[in-house]
């Protein structure tokens, strides 16, 4: 495969938007990659999205979006993978490009979310699970996740109090991100007061349903553009068994694992040398889970990295450094889109107050499901 | 881009199937052709559905086809390009191979429409066109087809009953295919009587909604297998504006007409080369456009070439021939690799009784939307 560059990035705040439609959303963040390229447009559009069909009763989203932003009869279509739809579309563009079948291409997440009541999201959301062993019996997607927690806590003796740190460090970075969904500093205080959602899971474990749209432009020649050049230097996926009950030991994300193990052999680097890392933080347990999957902590000790505060901007691996899912917000198909907008402004040193200093490598993991289909990407600055 | 080579195909019947599940009948088609490939697991698996979403309740097809077929860990996701779906992902996984990224891949077309009542299949369907100016106002996808046929008859002078070829021969060459829905032929007599769907569309216009899957494996080296050797000699795609209200002249179907010209340039051949042509006859007026779009007659002469039994399988392009979305069926996300299934037996000489004789180059296009997502691919015997 050819080498692939970023050429351009945007996203659009993430929030409660009710005032655009989808591919309103999407052509916003579209545009602006489009225009931070300075390439024109590109040759095909790949769309990441989760439930278009099932909360907006929009599917073909490729075929619209493309007519929306002017792209016409540019190719275009649409990539699910439920929460990791977002980097399983750019992993699709990126075979594209790297085929040399097309010479460049935009990959679009999207999601847009709060136009249905939370009742018809839950069941939305619930169609990342197998429908037959776990969504038809009534386990919404929380659940399975609260099941996780749980499971951790008694394995390795931790309590749920002991997994403030991931929330609060999401917090503490999104205050500077004015694309959060949330700009509020949280204490340990403050999540040991948050209301229940699923024991363990209270609301400060749990990311937000929000609207958000973002957008990568890649190319298979170096940009001579205004930003320093950021290039794929890595890019794995790989499945695990969609229910966690069939998994020999649940506590470990063997696909994270897999697709982490495979990113760090083609870029030929370890963990160290990753700068910053975008985690998939859907759920504070599976911030715990990233973190000791991707080599970055033994198992069963992601909390006290957090508690340690070694996530941190200046800390041993950087995570969140924009809000993360927690608190940037997780408009499920977008997320993965969002987290590479990320990556890239760090290697760009474009990342303002939570720049970080090592910026050579970044990597984002993404993640569909309760751990059954994960991508992982690693950037680097050219 | 490498070479790709087909290295085996697998289909289940099409039909109202309230015995088998969405993975099951996925499972079913992909081991067949994981059977016929005799390569073992591939390393990365691309489904192609549109509407499992709403109508199954399930997303996440990657992670749920991957772990039900034993592909553990492989790679998997999901592309949906509406009815375009299957040659969607078709494209997304020769991409994949071509680029040398992997060596092998699976790609299935999957659909279950008739757990769902009609009146739900209908609104799943209608998510095809742009809810905003179509889908929300009520207007239903054979409505749309209705008022392209109604045009279509204004300008060229058409009748309705003139429409009848394009079925009794899709329904002529399904009775040899045990594959198919339909096995009964019918005659213009039947044709005339029809009862009225969709004013001027008829029941003998209009595809089946039924379930079925089916699913190619893919290579970049040449198989020594039993079969002859079928290579891909073209793949391209093109958009066009999604509302038909848009289109500067809705009798022509650009994204047609342009992901065909690609086609036949990356093969180095023209439409006189092509000996089948598996076309998305999902409406009469579907089938007519096609041929013209594609270069096989003149712009409102697809009635004529249709009566005049060009297209029956000794004739100038024998189209359909194993029934073709009207009379094998139209499970729609399955509908492209069916296309491409019956491509490939037709290359290998295995088509049975409705084998073409000049079988070098097959072409298969396959549509999304009402013309705004389309997907071309020519295959060659090797």
């Amino acid at each position: 495969m050819e080498k692939v560059y970023i050429a351009g990035v945007g996203q659009t705040p993430v929030r409660e938007n009710w005032e655009k439609s989808l591919k309103e959303l999407a052509g916003d963040a579209a545009l602006m990659a489009i225009e931070d390229a300075e390439l024109g447009y590109p040759e095909g559009i790949f769309i990441g999205n989760m439930m278009s069909g099932t909360a907006n009763k929009q599917l073909q989203l490729g075929a619209l979006i493309a007519d929306w932003i002017g792209a016409h009869h540019k190719e275009s279509l649409s990539i699910e993978a439920a929460c990791g739809s977002g980097a399983a579309a750019f992993r699709a563009g990126l075979m594209a490009v790297g085929s040399g079948e097309l010479s460049s291409a935009l990959i679009i997440g999207v999601e847009k979310m709060t136009d249905s009541p939370i009742n018809e999201i839950t069941a939305s959301l619930v169609t990342a699970s197998d429908a037959e062993l776990e969504g038809d019996f009534g386990v919404s997607f929380v659940a399975l996740n609260a099941l996780l927690m749980r499971r951790y806590m008694y394995e390795y003796g931790w309590e749920a109090r002991d997994f403030s740190g991931f929330s609060i460090n999401a917090h503490a970075n999104a205050v500077h991100n004015p694309n959060a969904r949330f700009h509020n500093k949280i204490s340990t205080a403050d999540f040991e007061r948050a209301g229940m959602v699923c024991d363990p899971i209270n609301l400060l474990d749990a990311s937000p349903v929000c609207d958000g749209a973002a957008a990568i432009f890649i190319t298979n020649s170096r940009p001579n553009g205004k930003h320093r050049s950021v290039s794929v230097a890595a890019s794995a996926a790989a499945t695990d068994t969609i229910s966690i009950q069939h998994r020999a030991n649940p506590m470990q994300l063997f696909a994270a694992r897999e697709s982490a193990r495979k990113a760090y052999a083609q870029a030929g680097i370890s963990p160290k040398d990753i700068g910053v890392f975008e985690y998939h933080d859907a759920f504070s347990i599976m911030a715990a889970l990233a973190l000791e999957s991707c080599g970055f902590c033994e198992p069963g000790q992601g909390p006290r990295m957090a508690l340690e505060e070694k996530i941190k901007i200046d800390g041993e691996i950087p995570v969140a450094t924009m809000g993360g899912l927690k608190a940037r917000g997780h408009p499920v198909g977008a997320t993965g889109i969002y987290q590479l907008v990320e990556v890239t402004l760090q290697l760009r040193g474009e990342a303002g107050a939570t720049q970080v200093q090592r910026n050579r490598y970044g990597m984002a993991q993404n993640i569909g499901g309760s751990g059954s289909n994960i991508f992982t990407h690693i950037l680097r600055q050219e």
